[in-house]
């Protein structure tokens, strides 16, 4: 450990629309990718890398992701925050930064995230929420979509909702709420709240639940998908750009038993 | 006047972000040079021409502009409206397709308008409104902003707060409400009624109130200004992306006493 440098956090919100996703890829442009150029410039020229919570998918939004990384003291927390305002551009700010003991790790100190995934029910589309929200004007039976949900929270194996690219083995989760808010009658948002979020799972969930919303699917299917981790049983991946990371809980940030932020 | 014609009224929500403004203008990207690009072409290639209550300003955005034109009575309004939503972008949406008596005019027929300019008074900026709020970081004094809005509701002659460019020689309007609102902590609107607005009207109004707020010019500045009708005493055009227009009342829709809609 260089002594002349210590570990910071940096929470993050994205406009995911431009982005190729969260994670560095050549040629590409990615938030971490752009994160740890500005980040080796403010440092002087040393590479700077930098962990994040969790590997947002191409287009998805966050609210409150959180990074890490190791980084000269010569910057203090502040000075280092107002940097990063004025030379991250309008579609990533930086919320906050703040140096943290040495053992913080943006994605294995985390407890939980919350995704949110909204839907414009509107039948004309909201041109204000079009990079936000997936617009879906057909209608949608609510109810079956909220029985499904039942069906999902608690501790499963989530083989059926991930991904066949995810080379994780152990797909064991605890969903601790899995619910649909409706709070203008053209709009409705997923809420998912889990100790850890394997890839695609929250799109293809999504995906699942809008096929039994249109009755294309019977809610039992759910079980099922669950019971085989038969992928094919499940819809198809939701669109991205309606996905957005709320935000991610560490060890005594809040109460662990609240219910989950707005 | 075609006796196979009708008059049709188009209400329409856009982000203006990509757009020139609404005006047609050669070769560049309008809402109404779309607009009537598509209209043309549901017509069958004669060529449909538009008219708009208002012509928003480059990067500004609407949420209830008003359109009328007159179309082929072979696509009723309900096919009409299918087609447009089919055909236009996302970014421009028609909201609802109506025929109405010949003579109906988006502009002239107007009782009155309403616009909303918003301001982003977060620290960092909000990446998920920065294409439709002025980031305004720096402190500001609402309780000033308050009083300057209270010496500008009224009958008044509002030259001083005109483009150069106007061409309208008749600056006498009556603005109903000037008020601002703060629904958050990050976030505050101002918000416009007005029987008619001249151009870059609301721009510089709330240019000059950024001046005031800022503690940058006084409170009385706003009376000189509307006596003397002298645009170099008002403060700069603030920036379209804050503006949008939020809707219009035509005489028979609501009571003409009721408050704005939200």
């Amino acid at each position: 450990v260089n002594p002349e440098h210590r570990r910071v956090r940096i929470d993050l919100a994205y406009d995911g629309t431009d982005f190729a996703g969260w994670q560095f890829q050549p040629g590409q442009r990615t938030v971490q990718g752009l994160l740890e150029d500005e980040l080796t410039r403010l440092a002087g020229g040393d590479p700077v890398r930098i962990r994040g919570a969790g590997r947002t998918d191409s287009g998805a939004h966050a609210r409150g992701q959180v990074a890490d990384t190791e980084f000269t003291k010569r910057l203090d927390d502040e000075r280092l925050a107002h940097a990063l305002r004025s030379v991250l551009p309008r579609d990533v700010r930086p919320l906050r930064v703040r140096s943290v003991e040495p053992g913080f790790h943006s994605c294995l100190s985390a407890l939980r995230k919350t995704y949110v995934y909204q839907l414009d029910l509107s039948v004309c589309g909201d041109p204000f929420r079009s990079r936000y929200a997936l617009h879906h004007p057909k209608p949608l039976e609510l109810d079956a979509i909220r029985r499904g949900l039942a069906l999902l929270a608690g501790k499963r194996d989530w083989s059926g909702f991930t991904a066949s690219s995810c080379t994780i083995e152990d797909r064991v989760r605890t969903l601790k709420t899995a619910c649909l808010e409706t709070p203008t009658a053209s709009t409705a948002r997923f809420r998912f709240e889990c100790d850890g979020f394997l890839t695609h799972m929250v799109r293809n969930i999504v995906g699942t639940l809008l096929k039994i919303g249109r009755g294309r699917m019977p809610v039992s299917r759910i079980r099922e998908i669950l019971e085989t981790g038969d992928r094919g049983l499940a819809g198809p991946t939701a669109a991205a750009h309606g996905l957005c990371l709320l935000g991610i809980v560490y060890p005594g940030e809040v109460d662990e038993d609240a219910p989950p932020r707005a």
